[in-house]
């Protein structure tokens, strides 16, 4: 079953656009790592940003390297030798959070991992991610996934995770209106953890219209769009008694958007930036946040939401299924990312696997999810 | 329509055992006070428990007055003057907050005002209820009902506002596993309410077979025999790895499992106490709040839950519709009363309505909820 | 001692410039409320900016009011029938908490109340403020002041209570360093405040070296020029090894000084934005605010604060006693105002009280503090 | 300076009363940890415990170990690799953080280490203490030590970080009053703590008059004679009109005073156990904790304490030198249990130092502070 000590098949960007299926030697496990041989991974924006441009923030392609970091497998080999690893043996199907952290630090020290200023993050150049048949992750961060789950679901614990730790960082409270700026995949799967949580009802914004439609078949109560800022917050205060919402969660990317996201925040609300605006200093209307005293806080990645995202997922109070649109082969995995590239509107979550469900054919090489 | 000025229905309790179904004098709402129409009520345990004795912690029927708290109608006067009661106009349907406070003290300028020293709760004796045609409440606790839900249903709001206060206090978290102590109504509602909260999977514990079945049916993933604190400690240990769960509720009343709430308890662990354990003083494990770092955090009632309890029940999140077990016709709420005094276990929530769903019949003038 | 039904001094402001000495009537006090004779004002800066420009932000000057509320006096009369009100009664020595919620609203209740939409704030027009002989004000917003403090001091506990609620909202942590952007008045009080929150080493940053040495008179550690927002970020950074302070309060208005203050922050920082910049819309670094999981804060006036900011004088953990710089006559108001305005850099507190500490004289009509 | 690879002077504590100054090896500092040369060390009341009976809890000393956690050296090498031990390099003098955990763990990763399940606590037996001339310590749980703080002060740093972490836990405010139970090391370093944080006036009880005298001396505005539980309780809350405080610590070890502490809290007060009570199961007025909403919270130890600590030594906020009350030369270490052990009243904090201040002499081994 393993091939360890050997070589792996990978999916290796040299550079902007230069993505290549290649053999490369198999990674060997460090102490306290456990060799993972993947089966399925989600594509996430961040990679085929990389593959189209190169760099993404302060990370530049400048050598080869694995993108991936969405990534479900098998353990086929431990070298943990510790009780933290007694679930995740042998054998044990687990999904890999990809954010490492130096644990000596004081924001490891802190439980605010995310943080750490020596992180590796799995598929941030020049760290290798999981497009490829194996990785090696420490053990306590392989973490067992519920039989119900299938490959391609449990690889999506990973943004469930982003949407979960926005929640958790918002301390959103059961029975609360929300709104969500940006209905990408993001803004989605940050809607459905709010929903778990019992919030509600929602407002999703966005300027595209197959977005907002997928959003209320989700379940948002409204969909507004958001192309003129005065009229979308015209609309929101308007569907709320004139109060705004408690909660706001900016997952658009979009300066305008996270500028718009104070203005539909009722007194003492909670705006949470999970998105990059692609403008790094643009008018913010911080007026709002002192007249209104408004709480605006950043999310980075996550810490601590493994296993309640996975329990959510388990339980079918997150189902992401839906999220599904594409699918891919791994030996596909090129067309995979040129698709995604190609087809960004239209792709809510694309899923490269090594059996895949269903065998993609046709001009796309995509297989859309009904 | 109304009959304001004039007498009204009630049922009045002179003293223990002594409850009449009487004429009285209709309230005349006072400013900022809306008179509410009452259609349906839940009969609450405490109401039972005057019913039988007379007392009930500090409070003592020593002249007549009318019990109910958990009740629902329609708004026929209005003397606010307050746009804080502009939703809750007249022929507006409402849920009644039962508990007044001062508005005045420091617990009220600091939004715990369920602590206020000066509370009136109506059907604290002598404090009228809401057990008769009319009742009259502040307008701000009036909380309008969503159409979706039925009288019966929205009079359990009061009830539901208990299990989300509890949440709020233990500060539940989403994909957090958690045990209830006590499958009675509170325990069930606080069950439903965690659930919907994102909380699970959820073990419960009880002394009574039919009551653990129900929570069950209810989502429970375990239910656990409580008549052995030795052996039903270990089984939710041995369920959990070791560990214990993040979250307990005891909602007994009973000081047995109060104690064994905490050893039930992860370290760092929350044990929220709901119900009042029936001897006021009894061994419990304060080494284990040290040694585990427990926070043990006790309830009184609630505050600034009726909006979102009734927004997590017009969502369906939190279905009462199960926990309705009897009903009765208002002309019949003495038998009400006569029929959950003698049949404890098998009720979970009786129901008095003006205009009852369903005409009861058969020896117990109670309609089993199939 | 009491003139009420009858009329009384005070200083009335009829339009930008044109503030006047005159008699009026003494506001009647209503139920639940206290008549007090004031004995001591502190001249806020927003007085001032009224005085000179005839409007502040919402509010503008379109008929004759009274300014101040920064209070203290003695009760004369009390409506008040509540036992709130037992400890605030004729004879007691109270500070005037300015701002008189509705008491009803979701705010109010949730204790909010600084936030509720219909607060009455004694001095933004047109309601009446307490530059004047009496003032009207509910009991419970009557705080007795400790004998230890003299009329002068007790007078700036309302400036203590905006440092006391941006301590509060920051949830500054005893052991941590932070920044002060801005050394006016309410930079230094935050300052104060947060020293006997336990927090320190302090950097305080401002473009007036005069201010920067009061700063470091008063207990800052650091003093830091602001005018160049690169260079000060830089020291910042560097004096923090290169991490910046968990908290960072901007009291400047200033644009560039808030737009300075994330630069500031260590990851996980929490800004706290106290000053409302003159400028509304602004480039803001959100992208800071992602990358380190900032929380930014916004506060607007205070809620809950006056009896532990009391208390925080009474020990003298917080003396302001060193910020009042300026003493006048209540006779001599209009002099005050006049003074404040034409020195608003060398002014920290000007003090107008009934019987001055000291007899003013000179030509500024004004008594340095030493 | 170094005597690495070799021997060193310790005490070693055999069994219950068996304590000798042996000569045993030095131990080598593994991967990341660093050796630090031992100046000062505070007794402890569980080191004296474990000479006296020779076992604490669950730790029994069945192989001979060496006691001793409140340490302070200086790093004398250093084999940690990473930019953690930057700021703690050879000759750097450094407080010791005793309880190391695994890192891996969810408590860990959740940054709540102290109570990770395989916490090495040093000097709970079998693991080695620092009543040595060298420990071995991994280089981030050595912590360093402001020039201003002498060895002996900084040797008491740990159990400031015991009182510093009880104030986290109780989420201290400023100028909220509070109480003590129990006047003993960590009841008096707590009152110190929670003054530098803000707090007070405080009440302290305890059944000793001197210790009572002493918390006076330093800073509480009432000493209670905790005798009778009765009186104490009425004491408290006449003292502050009938509310109760809104914090009270139990630093008592007495089951009746852990008993007495929920009596002495206002409603929504916390009540934080410090000590273990000597009594496992004893009645405690659960019923109060739900009536006036009280949160009850344990805590073990401490977390992320260190930095702030000594910072709140080092600005002199909170002042150790008037505890100590006795010093020993480390020679005479053997004489400093045994004085201890005889005479657990007199003494506050005993230090064994390597270089004393003074020159112990007369009957005793022992200088009085002062």
């Amino acid at each position: 079953m393993e091939k360890a000590g050997a070589t792996m098949h990978a999916a290796v960007l040299h550079s902007a656009g230069d993505l290549r299926y290649e053999t490369v030697p198999t990674p060997a496990p460090r102490e306290d790592e456990a060799l993972v041989a993947i089966s399925a991974n989600g594509l996430c924006g961040s990679d085929v940003h990389f593959y189209e441009s190169g760099r993404l923030g302060p990370f530049v392609v400048d050598r080869p390297y694995i993108p991936g970091h969405e990534a479900v497998g098998v353990i086929v080999r431990s070298s943990a030798s510790r009780s933290a690893s007694a679930s995740v043996a042998v054998g044990a199907r687990v999904a890999i959070e990809p954010g490492i952290p130096c644990r000596r630090c004081s924001y490891c020290l802190r439980g605010l991992y995310n943080l750490c200023a020596e992180v590796r993050f799995l598929s941030a150049p020049p760290e290798n991610g999981t497009f490829a048949e194996y990785a090696a992750v420490p053990a306590d961060f392989c973490h067992p996934v519920p039989d119900v789950l299938s490959d391609e679901e449990a690889a999506l614990v990973e943004p469930v995770c982003v949407g979960l730790h926005a929640c958790n960082r918002a301390d959103i409270r059961p029975g609360a209106p929300f709104a969500i700026v940006g209905a990408g995949p993001i803004g989605l799967v940050t809607m459905l953890v709010a929903f778990a949580c019992g919030a509600g009802p929602a407002i999703v914004l966005d300027v595209v219209g197959s977005r907002l439609q997928k959003a209320v078949e989700l379940g948002a109560a409204h969909g507004v769009d958001a192309a003129d800022s005065e009229s979308a917050a015209r609309e929101v205060v308007d569907a709320t008694n004139g109060e705004g919402v408690p909660f706001v969660f900016d997952t658009s990317g979009s300066s305008a958007a996270c500028a718009l996201a104070p203005r539909l925040a009722a007194r003492a609300g909670v705006v949470t930036i999970v998105g990059w605006p692609e403008a790094s200093r643009f008018p913010f209307p911080i007026e709002l946040v002192i007249e209104r005293e408004l709480d605006v806080r950043g999310i980075n990645r996550y810490r601590n939401t493994f296993p309640a995202a996975l329990e959510l997922m388990r339980s079918r109070r997150v189902d992401v299924r839906p999220l599904i649109s594409h699918r891919f082969a791994f030996e596909r995995v090129l067309d995979a990312f040129e698709f995604a590239s190609k087809n960004r509107i239209e792709t809510i979550k694309v899923i490269v696997a090594e059996t895949p469900k269903t065998t993609p054919s046709g001009e796309a090489d995509a297989h859309r999810n009904e």
